[in-house]
């Protein structure tokens, strides 16, 4: 069992440094998953970029976002820890969760238009993107999630959905597994870079139909297509000289498998 | 012969390699070529992206798409194989077919605007660029081409053509010679890109005439151009730490030479 | 005092390449900040781009814009030391200035178009981002802020703000820290891109309100993510190869520490 | 003299390279100078992308765009050297010219929107662009500028300006010295990419005046900027190992000096 702890906490560090590498989180932005042997808890690193994050810099958190020992000295956790031990909270079907700020979600975060799935990877997107607006429950405020009673209600908003978008903040991804988090908060992101191009010509959108996007979305989170693409960004992090180390007890695990 | 098909496996890891270092390819898309000998055969690497593909990840197929001899355990083959063979079948002047998603030819994608040759190397879309929209003809799939009988009607929309439009998914790309496919692969996407530049400004679009496009798409096909892009192409991979291993039947072959 | 000096100067000449190495700098603007304990002193490069400038590049201005000591031979000062020196004088509380021709900027620049606050991050702008046009006090120059009365009114038309942007020619960021400087050269360059691309939709921005900015500026500014952002952009710069040395001064300056 | 010419072919092979890797030459594109102590004669890479081309792939040619001395074997020149050697004819005070199909210049080729100086920097266009339409004069072509008279044609539209923008082709750019050529190469490049951005906004633009555009065109060919400039791109090529190497009589050169 603390095998299977630290090989998520270096696999937590590989999804942190992907959908950093891919260009969509930058020094702001966090990546969770739920803690593997402990569905009350949940891991995420301390006050990092997603780029820089090492295995040893996870942490473990209960849902209400406490630590469970504290932090080394110098150090300190997330502002909107959150954002994660609601939504872990409230969705029980959710393992992972990542927060972001990625430039071609901005403009939809930002002026509520809707976003539409257009081709198969954007299904990934889910049948629903809904909307969320600090400002309706809580009025001026620095647009961070901070408190608990924000997280919560950005955890209703997102409701059955696998992505909410935050007015003039950003965006939330949530997914069963780490692997499927990944792939859809870059898929989704591709996505809305395609409906930014698209429009900008001023062209017609057209969508998936709602079975297209049904069947698109589950044909993408067979296993075939997310090794490949797993197999792929992690790839590229090693070439980049990105890959995290990994630590000696997560060595360890993957010699005995 | 089997010098032939080492050579012919190891230019086809760098043209996937290629085409993925020049921006068009990501985790999915594939590219496959004719096998050298053996009209009736295609290469095609097993299901991997094409970013990460050597000379011996590469294996024989049928016409019919199927395996000449099994997989090693543990890899498969791609989903979308008969794009390859059908196309094959349908165009034996074609010895190497791509498909891909890349992002600036998805907006034609989406909304079937015409993509139309606006510069010398543009002509390499051809004299039409034919759409293919899956819903015509099976309705409500998850938009990957999986059945012979979607192969088919896709080759089938291609016709005597080098490019044609996938409705809400990516595009497919024909070339006689396997650096013929490269080149036009890469260069009709920069005449994808150029179009939505020029189409974001609101300009009218000046075309090729007919008489222009036929005489530079020869012109850009002609030896000298195609040998200095191979080059060029060849040296960034080289410089990124990206060009394939030699096989040992590939270097065997290179000496001969 | 020598080594709070040699510390100051290996800051800036990080500070120089962060901002180029972010993609706001390119050949030319400039990055200075005023002296660490003689506040009627600034440091600043000589005339080179800041992605290349080392600590050693660094010299002692007055807030006239004079050499306190004369250059070695061969190299020659920035052509716009007094938009430096005119708004340390103005304004006892900035610290640290960058002035730059980022692209994503420029379109603001050449149009007067008004820059808005879109998301959390884009609050560092501040609260009004004022506009000069050398040509209402000057006529036709070469657009160079290079004379002392043109730098005073460059000055005066930034007032109380934290940016403020230079018609046909770019912008000149100020702060209380170096740190505060980079972040905001940084983010309000983001929120212009953000803005571009918002707008190239057609779409109806959602500016913050006066509240929000006020408020997600101040957050923005705090140790925590200020400390991120910074170790955020110097691994970057680490992992690029880009970051200076530290000067023979500068390394018994941080044994001390 | 020999030395003058070592050091002439190395500082080409460095021009290519520098438009190359800044973004605005692909595998197409050429660059040349005239020969420094032979006006009657200019000098040229065989045909090879620039991104590759060493001080000994440089040959010499003659104002008729004769080889002075033939080939080796197995490599030909550029199928476009007239549009050098008719320049070089034309104009006694251009010393180098480079001909490219940057993606942001193409927009402005195909639909023949006007080139507009929209900063300090873009004044490198000159006070007029003009325009040269190859179906004019010659109806339907394979776009290139192959025979002599297509290259006297395009020289005689060029006049005495240094910019001309090629209908559905690309553009040509002349220099008085070679880092002239680049500086007004990459900075009319930025211009047009400005452009491109701040009329995607819809925004109406505001060109610098004829007196601001003659200032600051002054003001940039200035050496202190030249050089800065210079060892900007200069460095760049070197940390990203692309600098040619010099050639033994390169290095000699600069052991005397």
């Amino acid at each position: 069992m603390a095998d299977t702890l630290a090989q998520a906490r270096h696999d937590l560090a590989i999804a942190n440094r992907i959908v950093s590498h891919e260009g969509i989180i930058d020094a702001f932005g966090h990546v969770s998953m739920r803690h593997p042997t402990k569905p009350d808890r949940y891991l995420i690193s301390y006050s990092r970029s997603p780029e820089v994050v090492e295995a040893s810099d996870i942490y473990e958190y209960t849902l209400g976002s406490e630590l469970v020992t504290p932090l080394p000295k110098g150090i300190r956790g997330y502002g909107e820890l959150v954002i994660h031990g609601e939504i872990y909270k409230a969705r029980p079907d959710v393992n992972a969760v990542a927060h972001h700020h990625g430039m071609a979600i901005l403009p939809f975060c930002n002026t509520g238009a809707e976003l539409k799935a257009l081709y198969h990877m954007g299904a990934q997107i889910g049948s629903k993107v809904p909307f969320w607006d600090s400002r309706d429950e809580f009025g001026d405020t620095c647009l961070l999630v901070l408190k608990p009673e924000e997280g919560r209600s950005l955890a209703k908003a997102l409701g059955p959905h696998w992505l909410v978008l935050m007015r003039r903040h950003g965006a939330t991804v949530a997914g069963r597994t780490l692997q499927e988090l990944v792939f859809r908060t870059i898929y989704s992101y591709r996505n809305a870079e395609l409906q930014l191009l698209t429009q900008a010509q001023g062209m017609a959108l057209s969508p998936l139909t709602a079975g297209e996007a049904k069947l698109a979305m589950e044909r993408n989170l067979e296993p075939r297509p997310q090794a490949r693409a797993w197999e792929y960004w992690s790839v590229r992090l090693k070439k980049a000289g990105e890959f995290p180390k990994a630590s000696r007890a997560g060595k360890r695990a993957k010699a005995k498998r």
